[in-house]
C-alpha cells in the first residue's frame, strides 16, 4: 500500500488553475444563518421533541433490527416498503381527503427532498415555476438544481395571488403552493384561489407541488382539506413529511403523484439517491397501524395550541406595538411582522446573541419589496421559556 | 373537513392539458430491467447479508435508540455526525491511504446520492464532463440532474484513456472515474494513468470525482491506494459507499471533499436533502470504534475470495468458449464478455425467467460501438447456488 509518504504529484508550479463550483451554490453558499444555532426558544421546524413517545419507537425499531430477513437488508423499492405506502394512502383519505391508492405514494427523507423530486421530474432547464412570494427558501433551491427559473407571486389575505400568476407566466410549468398555511405568512389558500388555481393547471398543463406542511395542527377553524382532494384532473403531486409530527433527525416523508407521473419520479429518484433506508420504514408502519401516530398527534394538538396561546400572550405582554401576528392560525410557528425600520436580520443576530432563534422574514422575499418581521417557532419550547424569550426579545429591540 | 364527495374541480371537456414530464426523465422512465428482480445468483451489489452480524448491528441501533436527547432528533449537521466523520477519516487514512480531516468528510445516503451532490456543487447546465465508455450508468443520471453534458472516454487495459479525454474535451469542468475497478470492465487506473490525470485536473482546473466502490475487496495483488492520496492539488473528491461493506438498506455512505469546497457541498446537501438521519450513523459509528468493521472486511474478503474463484471454475466448466472473464481483480463482481452475436440484454430476460440474475452489460455504453457480455456478481451467493446458476445459464444460451 502506498502510503501519503509516497511519490504525489508535483503541485504545479505555475499559477494554480481556478477552483469553481457550480454558479447555483457560489451564492447559497453565504452567510451563517445565526437563527439555527439555538434549539430553543423560537426555533422553526422543531416539534415537542420531550412529548414524544421515545419508548414506543425505540421498542419497534428494536423488533426490527432483530429480524433481518435479506428482504430487509437489499436495495428497497424505489417507492418504498409498500405496507408504510397503504398506510399512508389511508391516512391521507381520512385525514386530509386526498385521493390516493398505495400505488401512487413515494416515500422520501422529507419534504426537501420531496421538492427535489418534483423538480427532477417535472422541470427542464429553463422552464419557468411559480412561487409565492414571501416563500419557501427550499422550493427556490429545489427549482435551482434542475435550472428551472421562478416567477414570484404575490400572496395576500387569500393566499397565492392566482390571478397575478397567470399574468405573469400563464404557461409556467409548475406552481409551487403552501394552501393550508402559506409559509411564511400564515394565509389560508381560499376555495375561490383553489378552484382559480386547479383550472389554471387543468387549462395549461401546469402541475402543482402542494407543500401540505403543518397541516396536522390547526387551531380555532375546521380543518381545511387537502388542494390534491378537489382536483379532478390530476395535476397536483401532494409533498408531505413526517419531520415536525414525528422528529426531524428521522428523515422520512412521502409524496403522492398522479399515477402516469410514477415512472417519471421513479426514475427521478434512482437518479438522486436510489430509494429509503428500510428499518425507519417498517418502524414507522407499525407506528401508524398500531394507533401511536393518531394518538401522538390528538395530543400534540393539545399542547400546540396551549403553547401558540402562551406566546400570543406574551408577545401581547411584552411587544404589543411592536409584533404584529400574522398566520397563526395553524402549525408550529407564527409570524409577527415588524415596523419597516426594524432590520429584521440584525435583529435576528442580536437575538441569538442572547440566546434566542428568531428566523428574519425578510430573506423569504427574493424580490426587491420586503417586508420584515420574525418567523417563531413554538412547538419544541414550554411556556417558561416562551415566556422567557419574549422577554430576551424585547430586551434586543 | 370537506370529504371526497364533496364539489371538485369539474374535468375540462375540452382535450386534456399536455401532461409533460422532464425531458431527463422521459427517456429513463424505460424497459424494465429484469437482472434487478431476482436476489440470488447473480445479483451485482449485493453482499454476503446472512454473514452480516446483525446480532451487533441490531443491538447497536436498540442502544441508540434508546437514547433519545434532543441532540439526536432534530435536524442533523448537514455534513453528518461528527464522530462518525472522524472514525471515517482515519480509517480512510489507514486503509485508502486517502488524506482527509474528520472536516472534509460529508456522510451521504450511499453512492448515487454522493455522485448527485458533486454534480449539484460543481457543474453548471452544458458543463462537459468525462465518463468512462463503458461506464458507471448512475454517473450519467447525475449529471442530467444538473444539465451536465457527458463526454464519452474510452478505457483500456489501463483504466480510462486520459490522452483521448483530453483530446475529445480538454477544458472538461469534470472527470468521473472507477480507479480502483474500472465499471463495468475492471481495469485498475494504473500508475501513469493516474499522474496523466491529476496533471490534467492541476492544469485546467477540472474536478476529479473518485468514485471507489468495491476498493475494500482485491485478490492476488497489492491492494491499491485511493488515487485522492496521490492528489497535491486538491481537485479530487472521493466518494465512498457503506452499501456493499454492510447492506443496501442501511443507505449510508460518504464522500470527501478538498476544504475550500466545504461550503458549496454543504449549500448542495442542504438543497437536496438537507441532511442524513442520526440513528443509523451513531450506530455505525460504535460499529467502526468497537473493531466490528474491519473484522468484517477481513472475514468478507475470505469468503468473497471463495466465491469469486467458485464463479471462475464453474465459468470454467461449463462455459469456457462462450465467457471470457475480464475484471476479476476486485470487488464482488466481474465481467465476461460474450461472443458478438449474443444478445447480452435478450440472454438476461431469459436468464431471469430461468431465475438467474445477470447484468447484461451493453447498456453500459452510451455510444454506438457496444460489447456485449455480462456483469456477475457473486457476493451474496454460496458455492451452490453459483455452480445452479452457471448451470442455468448455460441452458439459456
Amino acid at each position: 500500500m502506498r502510503r501519503s509518504g509516497a511519490r504525489r504529484t508535483t503541485p504545479a508550479s505555475a499559477p494554480s488553475a481556478p477552483r469553481r463550483v457550480a454558479a447555483r451554490v457560489a451564492a447559497m453558499a453565504a452567510p451563517p444563518q445565526s437563527w439555527l444555532e439555538s434549539q430553543g426558544a423560537f426555533r422553526v421546524g422543531v416539534p415537542a421533541l420531550d412529548h414524544f413517545p421515545h419508548g414506543v419507537w425505540s421498542r419497534l425499531l428494536s423488533r426490527h433490527a432483530r429480524h433481518v430477513g435479506a428482504d430487509a437488508l437489499v436495495y428497497g423499492d424505489t417507492l418504498g416498503y409498500a405496507p408504510l405506502r397503504e398506510a399512508i394512502a389511508e391516512y391521507l383519505a381520512t385525514v386530509r381527503a386526498a385521493h390516493a391508492g398505495a400505488g401512487q405514494i413515494l416515500i422520501t427523507s422529507g419534504a426537501q427532498h420531496g421538492l427535489q423530486i418534483c423538480a427532477h421530474a417535472l422541470l427542464d432547464p429553463g422552464d419557468r415555476a411559480w412561487v409565492e412570494e414571501p416563500g419557501y427558501p427550499g422550493a427556490h433551491q429545489a427549482l435551482g438544481t434542475v435550472g428551472a427559473l421562478p416567477v414570484l407571486v404575490p400572496v395576500d389575505a387569500e393566499g397565492l395571488d392566482v390571478a397575478a400568476g397567470i399574468r405573469r407566466a400563464p404557461t409556467a410549468r409548475l406552481a409551487y403552493v403552501t394552501p393550508s398555511h402559506q409559509f411564511p405568512l400564515g394565509a389560508t389558500l381560499s376555495a375561490a384561489r383553489r378552484i382559480e388555481l386547479l383550472q389554471w393547471a387543468a387549462r395549461t398543463g401546469g402541475w402543482i407541488v402542494e407543500d401540505d406542511y403543518d397541516s396536522e395542527y390547526r387551531y380555532g377553524s375546521r380543518p381545511i382539506a387537502a388542494l390534491q382532494g378537489l382536483d379532478a384532473d390530476a395535476r397536483v403531486i401532494y409533498v408531505g413529511t413526517f419531520s415536525k409530527v414525528l422528529f426531524p433527525a428521522l428523515r422520512l416523508g412521502y409524496l403522492v403523484a398522479p399515477k402516469d407521473l410514477l415512472p417519471a419520479f421513479r426514475a427521478s429518484r434512482d437518479a438522486l439517491d436510489t430509494c429509503s433506508p428500510m428499518l425507519p420504514q417498517r418502524a414507522l408502519h407499525d407506528f401508524i397501524r398500531e394507533g401511536h401516530f393518531a394518538r401522538h398527534i390528538r395530543r400534540m394538538r393539545v399542547l400546540y395550541a396551549t403553547r401558540r396561546a402562551a406566546l400570543q400572550a406574551a408577545i401581547q405582554r411584552h411587544l404589543p406595538g411592536t409584533l404584529q401576528v400574522v398566520g397563526a392560525e395553524a402549525g408550529m410557528q407564527l409570524t409577527a411582522l415588524l415596523p419597516p425600520e426594524v432590520d429584521d436580520v440584525a435583529l435576528s443576530l442580536r437575538a441569538a446573541q442572547a440566546g434566542v432563534s428568531v428566523r428574519p422574514l425578510s430573506p423569504c422575499y427574493r424580490g426587491d419589496v420586503k417586508r420584515n418581521g420574525l418567523i417563531l417557532g413554538y412547538g419544541s419550547v414550554d411556556e417558561r421559556a416562551i415566556e422567557e424569550g419574549v422577554r430576551r426579545l424585547r430586551r434586543c429591540l
